[in-house]
């Protein structure tokens, strides 16, 4: 809006892996576009990343170099918008910002772990210090939802927030139910495709939904984020047969982040749920991401796109630079640091949905009394059941779906379930997501 | 970002229709989640409406009353926010537009029909003045797509934007299909159920859906907003046999608003339009709203919601006051208005894309062989051909699809169809989109 004279945005780029070397091809590509969009100009000035000599598909040579990321911030370096994409909640990412922010220059961040870690502290010192602090490539990477949540539907009381923010994982599930292959079968496949890292835990165990879960609750409900106590759960206890049965009753299986308003309270919690085939979300298929946002005038929304990889994650780092250029405010976390509530997540004992429960139990008569005896005493209605063919090691399964219950009352069925002769296994239990 | 002191958000609303009684609403219930987000204090202070006696649900008796629009944007009325919901690309909205403007007054609108004739001269006004220009609810209601574009895929070279915007249409097109009804028959249903206004042109004839291309095209490509050369065409004309046909050919149909980057240059038009069904676009439904960008780093980003209704566009509205209380800059067409390209789109003759052709014909030998010289003539490539049952009303119906040809050739080859004895009325066309 107003003249921008001969302001510049001068970049320091922390950490030249793929997201470094896709911000660094867009800036120099698109100059122009830049800057018209910008009302200034848009140029880097230095780089830091491990090793120098590495070749990246860039040449790096006309900018600065240092070694200790944490210079880039330094008075000497020229720079006013740092762009940090070394990773990991603490260590030199961490210090780093401190420094930036310390110092009253812009932070651009795609690290969620940082932010799910740090996010108050970080937010605070930058609104202390009258500096910007964004983070939109910290979750669904090129979907521009961290905006949305902040600004596009800020006018709403936020209900709830859904999504599928993992794209590894949910690759998985969809090659799993396409192929009908095991977990394990699928992952190595992934591995080797470049779509599942060579230790895959961050992933497939839910930490990275975590952590994007944890800063879009923050956003949506105006309080601290919170990976502490955030009931996480991943995708590796997932069977074909699950899949299987989730089809036959109209369910696909997808790992969800939630972040959700009930009358206990906000409930937060990541792990895989049968989610209709209706659903636009059951419809996210391979890599992609997706958000599903309810908000008390709006309704829903649905955002979807690339979650990862050098574009769309470079995309969404240049959304945050053009926001710093041209002087886009607010706080960083959708209210002030000081006015966030504390996080105070309802127990996911006391959350109320639906639930499908597999069974793998001997086949003899009494084994249906026992387990409806059970359910009938913990107070778990059931909504539909299957027993059907012969499980491969033996046993038959036998299928349920319950009405609404409290978590509570599953897990203590689940517990005596374990309990009874009868029952082969571990039983399974998925969260239904209507 | 910046400490806000006093500063306080002081609203004057013109036009309290639904819309603007949503926004009297939210600012009334949301109080303190607003202020917490603005970083100051929201209140209205004064509205404008036709008829001041009438019963809007809302106790507007404590805000100051204008007879005429205008005086909102006086000095005297103490506002410093003007939320224009008038309509109508001239007339008082457009005055009021230049009076808040040119005062220096934020002026936020839902006003597709106003930014898609005049958003050149009004952006440029707001940036000499230094005036905040906002219309996230003219396009697609509560979907922040005018952010997305402006703001979160600022980074991106965009290469298309394609949408259902018009959920009027998209209803009728739904239940057409659901159903199995003619058009006339749905439209009159929609009337009496107020999904269609007594006077339907301005949606089913396309041109609502036409605004908002407009001011898209604007957005992605940097162009002036161009009404005036915006090839458009409603669904009118759209039969139930042509759903048939499409639903077998594995299409959808929907009414579209695309802006394109081609070889040519920059296209856009609106038309109803076969969509592939297994893409997001198809699976919009009801009077949702979608909109589909390609950009050359992100990739695909797909987003969905509530088109129109009180709440998604109030909601939209208080996205803009938000953002205007932050302080978020930059310019409202996205680059200064000075530096926007005239508008030149490329002909629709020269559009390239496949074809879906329906002729009723009588049935007689040689029919196929005058219809397929023609088509060699005039060069277009069949990809399919379907000729099936008896028409209702005589002749029978040939079904065609082209591979990728240019429209002049398809508007040559129609040109001579309809020139045949054989053929029995005009033919129907639909372009197919990928």
């Amino acid at each position: 809006m107003s003249k921008q004279g001969d302001r510049k945005i001068i970049l320091g780029i922390a950490g030249l892996g793929t997201v470094g070397a896709g911000v660094v091809k867009i800036v120099e590509r698109h100059v122009g576009l830049l800057a018209d969009r910008a009302g200034c100009a848009i140029e880097i000035r230095a780089v830091s990343a491990r090793d120098r000599s590495r070749d990246r598909g860039i040449d790096v040579s006309g900018y600065d170099w240092y070694d200790n990321p944490v210079d880039l911030a330094s008075p000497e370096s020229g720079v006013n918008v740092v762009v940090e994409l070394i990773g990991g909640s603490d260590g030199p990412a961490l210090a780093l910002a401190r420094e930036a922010l310390g110092r009253g220059i812009g932070f651009v961040t795609a690290n969620k772990a940082l932010i799910a870690t740090h996010g108050k502290e970080l937010a605070a010192l930058a609104e202390e210090k009258g500096a910007a602090l964004k983070f939109e490539a910290a979750v669904a990477g090129g979907i521009p939802i961290i905006k949305a949540l902040r600004e596009g539907l800020a006018g709403n009381a936020i209900a709830s927030v859904r999504g599928i923010l993992n794209g590894t994982c949910n690759y998985i599930l969809t090659r799993m139910e396409r192929e009908g292959l095991a977990f394990d079968d699928v992952l190595k496949d992934a591995q080797q495709l470049g779509y599942a890292e060579a230790d895959p835990t961050f992933d497939i165990d839910g930490i990275d939904t975590a952590h994007k879960t944890a800063i879009l609750a923050s956003l949506a409900f105006g309080t601290e984020p919170d990976i502490e106590n955030l009931p996480t759960e991943g995708i590796r206890t997932i069977a074909p047969v699950d899949i299987e049965y989730a089809k036959e009753l109209g369910y696909r299986i997808k790992l969800l982040g939630v972040a959700q308003h009930t009358d206990e309270g906000i409930e937060t919690r990541v792990h895989p749920a049968m989610v209709p085939t209706r659903a636009a979300i059951a419809n996210v298929m391979d890599a992609t991401n997706a958000v599903v946002v309810e908000g008390d005038a709006v309704g829903q929304t649905v955002y979807e796109g690339a979650g990862a990889g050098e574009g769309p994650t470079a995309s969404a780092v240049l959304a945050d630079i053009l926001d710093v250029a041209r002087g886009v405010g607010g706080p960083s976390l959708g209210i002030p640091a000081d006015r966030l509530k504390a996080s105070a997540p309802v127990p996911v004992e006391k959350h109320r949905g639906t639930y499908y429960i597999r069974l793998r139990v001997g086949d003899r008569p009494g084994v249906m009394a026992d387990i409806t005896k059970i359910l009938a005493e913990e107070n778990v209605s059931i909504e539909s059941m299957l027993q059907r063919g012969r499980a491969d090691d033996g046993g038959v399964y036998i299928v349920l779906t319950t009405h609404e219950t409290v978590e509570a009352s599953v897990a203590a069925t689940l517990d005596r379930f374990t309990q009874l002769d009868c029952v082969l296994e571990t039983p399974t239990m998925l969260r239904i997501e209507a």
